[in-house]
């Protein structure tokens, strides 16, 4: 049986924007995990018509629906009513809650409010779910073709109560069998639409497993999704399509999980025990920021030198004045030239450099906004290339485009290095 | 007229839980802004049936529906296609919007791969809306009693296209009436508490204008909010409330506007004229992303070392081996001798430096991970401060406050020097 899950989560300030609802994402990865897909999220206020309408619609067509939200003691807690309204059944004061909420605030030594009572009150037909960490307690009911299971809002009572008492009804009707698994395999160094070309048999509808494209600041992710009766079945049922992946596209791939360009580049270094610096220009110190981001890099990163002011290029990367002169700070000669004084002054096997114009000003016809020179200096010589973001990117877009083209540029040229130890 | 939003996001990975949608509370902020209330978000994965009974339904219970995500060029944006098929119209081959996707990669010197002509198919009667930061254009239309603006989902190309092509089409309609205004003044240099103590008065509830408290990343912001017929009407409600906490605050207001500690500290540069650099150690150049990520730095800021191996420090920075022997490289000795080395390397009036143990490993008992040295030199001479941000904090944290309270140093000691021109 295939089963279709939504989350509704309850609250003016979520609808408003001034609050971020967390407890969605973290209820459809617990679901997923258990093999129960969620197909809905849905978000309202405090207002009964749209809670009334909301469940009717989640009630025909989901088979489980997570509540999240207003079991609170105020006016404006609205769920035990709604649910009641929507199933057209009465509310009841269950007797069982009203002794678990008078006896919360006995622990406490706090007087129960009147108005906790209302906490108490549960639909005909509906069982309660204990909240040994608050004063609400939840409701589990069908209403229409759909269980319900409403959890206050707070997210560490929500999440007490979902493994506690949601689960152990899922597994009792049988819904948990199956277990999926998410894996995803990073790539980098072409566009999505062309990563999309060469993928077309793998993100095919229907193909299994299913296998998903996203897109983070030009780092693209295959999501290979395995499904199993165990959690190793369904790791066994994506091993195929990992495999596949990393030998279609090599070189691209960075790695799995939440693996960046950067954190595949110091695995890189450590790999091979390359000592690395930089020398920045337009990204201000983003190569350096992004790699000592990763902890454990000191071995290998030297550092950097953010030459802003020309004067600095000639001072600490022994870029000659006359070669700023005659071809401009922003040109392949000084990115050369910045990228082998990074190299020699640091005293590193590998240094990487960018020169070009962030924008938004300062952009000219021969050199427009989003130009960039980058520079690598190995033993081997020294590079250069030529990268053009696009004169209406930001700011930060054509610093973080072209911190990563250079990061990505030092991992490959390290990708034919030895391991450490080898010959170097 | 009581208008009712509905905010759709589309993605996979929003409602399998493993991406977080950030899209529909920014949505419903600005709308708010805007004095249009949002009564729903829905959330829905790549599919087609699922999308168009979504469309259906809120086209029937919401007057504006602003969609994000499934603009994209591959096989699982359906976007589109779903509001074609809700509307009951085909699609056609929009020619403008065509020009413009190639444009964009013309600009770009890429090839435009033939799944991009894709994005530019229009559902008819739909308007387009022009993307300049992106290939996905986006959509306009009506159906049923609704409005429907379909963006893309990347968050900034979504953010300029609600604010250039949706607010305008918005107000020509006549639905943004009422001008709502947020004003926010931001402080640094005290605890949340503190603030929040001497602010009693204005954060009151009921207060007109509503003054709230948001702290990120130890900056506290005040937002004010205004109301009126018209912007300036809005704006001048808000304008007494905001001298009121500007005196009060005097030296620990930062500005307005989205400005942090570094946007205060480059405006002091400005003002100052003031040059300057940095010397980072744990940071490993934070301080210098944050500073050259502000335009029109660079008359001001010279640049700055990451000196994250000892070497780099010598080499670099003129700090004695020796001194690292003695004291350590994290030390108040060595944070004086780099921000000194700094100022004499660079040729500048003001330098900052960093050294310490950014974690997660490396701590000892005398120096506990979280421990940070910042030296600043100016022509008085230089000085050193401690600051532990606490052991039990992830490296970007203490990162993240180490260069804060570097900037901020900078920023407070600029305050007491002169006017450009004045003597220095």
């Amino acid at each position: 049986m295939a089963l279709k899950a939504e989350i509704v989560s309850i609250g003016s300030e979520l609808v408003s924007g001034q609050s971020l609802d967390t407890n969605s994402r973290w209820l459809s990865a617990e679901l997923g995990a258990l093999g129960i897909p969620t197909a809905f999220h849905t978000t309202i206020g405090d207002d009964m018509d749209d809670n009334v309408q909301v469940f009717r619609i989640a009630s025909q067509r989901a088979d489980l629906v997570l509540v999240t939200g207003g079991l609170g003691p105020t006016q404006d807690d609205l769920t035990r009513d709604a649910l009641a309204r929507t199933a057209g059944v009465k509310l009841h004061e269950d007797a069982g809650s009203l002794a678990a909420i008078a006896a919360l605030f006995a622990r406490r030594n706090r007087p129960m409010a009147e108005r906790n009572r209302i906490q108490a009150m549960l639909p005909d037909g509906a069982e309660a779910m204990p909240n040994p960490v608050g004063t609400a307690p939840g409701v589990w009911m069908k209403v229409g073709r759909a269980a319900f299971a409403a959890m206050p809002g707070v997210p560490y009572e929500m999440r007490q109560m979902f493994q506690e008492q949601v689960v152990p009804r899922l597994r009792q009707r049988r819904w948990v069998e199956r277990v999926i698994v998410h894996r995803k395999i990073a790539l980098f160094g072409k566009g999505e639409s062309e990563f999309e070309a060469e993928a077309l048999d793998l993100t095919a509808r229907g193909r299994v497993p299913e296998v998903g494209i996203t897109v983070h600041d030009a780092t693209i992710s295959f999501r290979i999704r395995g499904e199993g009766v165990t959690q190793e079945e369904a790791w066994a049922q994506t091993e195929e399509t990992a495999a596949l992946i990393r030998s279609r596209f090599g070189p691209l791939v960075l790695g799995e999980g939440t693996t960046d360009v950067v954190d595949a580049l110091v695995a890189e270094l450590n790999r091979t025990g390359a000592t690395f610096a930089t020398a920045e220009s337009c990204t201000g110190g983003l190569l350096a920021q992004q790699i000592t981001a990763v902890p454990g890099v000191s071995a290998n990163y030297f550092g950097g030198v953010v030459s802003y002011a020309n004067r600095a290029k000639t001072e600490f990367l022994d870029v000659p004045a006359q070669l700023i002169e005659a071809h401009g700070a922003v040109s392949p000669e000084v990115a050369a030239a910045m990228a082998q004084g990074a190299r020699a002054r640091f005293g590193v096997d590998l240094a990487v450099s960018t020169t070009g114009v962030a924008g938004p000003d300062g952009g000219t016809p021969e050199k427009p906004v989003g130009l960039v020179y980058l520079g690598l200096a190995t033993p081997e010589g020294v590079e250069t290339r030529r990268i053009e973001v696009g004169p209406e990117q930001p700011r930060d877009v054509i610093q973080r485009r072209s911190t990563k083209q250079a990061l990505n540029w030092a991992r490959t040229t390290l990708q034919s290095w030895p391991e450490a130890g080898g010959s170097r």
